[in-house]
């Protein structure tokens, strides 16, 4: 069952400790299947070390419930079912804890757009949710925690596809993408610009986001119909 | 005598340099057995690359004399004897000078819990000692440093098997655990948490501490009769 | 066609990765055949890890049209022609978004000289650009790049070839030198020189420049007809 | 012709990349043959990767001629001798521009002393030296450096015994001791010191230097004739 998709969320996985993101079981990759509904994800609390291929879960992205595996499925599941549930472009979601951008979840800040770093994969600032409630907290935490991701992109006015990640409040950084493996990709990217916007406006507390058109110019060299990076056929 | 506890002692100080946490001899880490009361270190001084499992010297809890072993046990030893007098919940201890943690200890300051990073292991702010008095210094200054750990935790009402790590004011952190491993696992979560608090800080140098219901969450999560994190069966 | 000079360029874009300079394929390299007006340079976002020899592409300096090879050549391309065609004494150029030298580029700051680390390769403060118009970031943005380079050397009446680096506003570091690997060379500089600027401007944030007359010393030493460093021959 | 001497400064020198202190050739060990009045030191400008024991030059003390080498000395050979001549306890020197200590130097302040991790090999704050004047800098500016390095000392009333490193403003890290291997020792804990420093004063800009009685009682648990750490036999 999923066969290919197990694989790929499997080696997401392993990319995780490779790229420095994450510090023992701290991290976490799924991936969907539209067709089917189904969502493969690490199981909970296993170490990259020995995870196995066949240890990824199943689960239904409607009811969450497990359709195969015999582990639990990591606790956050239902945190990213919410993401898939609100943005059908997405076939990706990663958590971790990395380093830098887990900081400024911790100080409650978005991560501004400072650079063409950035600008190549978020258009935009990296936005910061606000703190959840009491009652979220004590009720479906996990699931609560996507609702408020959604609901801070739904207020500001962000497409989840152009802005692949969001930092909870006092929690830690949720990445998506088109797959896997590319929201792990925006993982790295997300930790690098994490990196340099601290020390950026830590040089220059001042310091604005960057120009709109620079932005725009960025992200729309590598996304969308005029996209001109690396192999694709120039017109 | 004490073989698989030298042998879990001896492994798990290979972990500190595994893991980024020591630079030269600079950590050791302890374990004890309740029964005997017979504590189990790492020698003083010695390398970790030529160090062996027979090298590590055992020591009785109540006097602090060598029971056995050729070696000096570790100069922190009174210090780790202690400790474990103090909270019988504890089975091991670990004292390094990791680089972000040991940044607070120079400081003075408390790492205040901001983030669910810390909260899924520490129940509250990592609380720093105060000053050591000229006469705790001159006298048996290790035991000392053990006794105004213990004092820090008495007045402010934490418990020790809480708050698994605290950092001596000017000195460094000595951390704890339900194990030796379990104690340099807690180590590693507080230099990772220790980085993250002064990124956030300086960020946002008038951060408050994380909401007290996000905490609990967290903490109670992954310990007590209602955690549910990892492959721990539901009920 | 011009092996030797595609060997130096693949060899000098390799040495990217291997001094942490780059993340996935976010730097490129290049090396100028001054005789033939050609340049060779890394294709657009092929990763490192299977890129060989013959993937290079071989551009003409004058008209930026590609000469030799089956892939696009890096869309930064015409900033490394213009840096070319703008100062002769140059034989390689190299792009980064290296972490230290790109929070400055983000901060819209000059790296200040304050020390002999960058005394010994950038005689003075290495400069960041203007912020580009609006005009040049959507017309010939990579070719406007280059020009707002070679502006901002001309305006401050700096050599090129005496302070072989530049940081672009909100963007991140070109980086020259006599040959492809001199120019890997003096990227890795700049970015020591970054962390070292960051961390002594945050120390203290109303530091001056170092003395122009050890700066003199440091650069000339190494530098010109009285160089002595190394094992250049005494007179 | 002191093959014992040239092997323990050929192993000291490629200990430094070992340790993460240099970047290229930016360092250099030398050691003394106090009887014979010989100095062995690195070539200058050669890599560490190619570099042999054979490779190593040996210079005269007094006169600072090339007693022996087919190499020039490294550049920095004047300073390390008037070390050398100024503490006869001395037998290793080593310059680095080692990261943190180097962003110190070019702050142009002191390494405060400000825990235990310093104190148990340094009596007290790094200091930094004074800028050099113009004469000095145009003058024999290598023998300079090490004559400002001694001023400082003297001025202040430090032994280099008890503080075996110093910054040289604008430079550079300089560190000694007991021999080659030992030096580059404490240049490892300078980096050490100089990292949770830097953390140190970032948080906590008024932070004052750590009690005197600890520092004593760190210096001395290790040096002098009471000194208990490691396998020293107890008396």
């Amino acid at each position: 069952m999923l066969e290919d998709l197990k694989k790929a969320v499997f080696e997401a996985n392993l990319d995780l400790p490779k790229h420095g993101l994450v510090t023992f079981t701290w991290g976490n990759v799924s991936g969907i299947d539209r067709k089917s509904g189904l969502v493969v994800i690490k199981p909970s609390g296993v170490d990259y070390e020995t995870m196995k291929v066949e240890d990824m879960v199943v689960v239904d992205l409607k009811t969450g419930e497990t359709v195969e595996g015999d582990l639990n499925p990591s606790t956050d599941t239902p945190t990213h079912l919410e993401l898939y549930r609100a943005c059908p472009d997405i076939q990706g979601v990663v958590h971790t804890h990395s380093r830098n951008a887990t900081s400024f979840a911790q100080a409650g800040m978005d991560i501004p757009a400072l650079g063409t770093t950035g600008a190549d994969y978020f258009y935009g600032a990296i936005p910061c949710t606000r703190k959840m409630t009491k009652q979220e907290i004590e009720s479906e935490y996990e699931l609560e925690t996507g609702k408020v991701i959604v609901e801070t992109f739904k207020k500001r006015n962000i497409n989840m596809k152009d802005v692949p990640a969001c930092v909870v409040y006092s929690h830690g950084p949720f990445v998506w993408g088109k797959s896997p493996a590319n929201a792990v990709y925006n993982a790295v990217v997300l930790e690098e610009v994490a990196f340099m916007a601290y020390h950026a406006l830590t040089l220059r507390p001042d310091l604005q986001p960057m120009q709109q058109d620079l932005l725009d110019k960025h992200y729309l060299r590598k996304h969308g119909a005029n996209a001109y990076y690396g192999q694709i056929k120039k017109k």
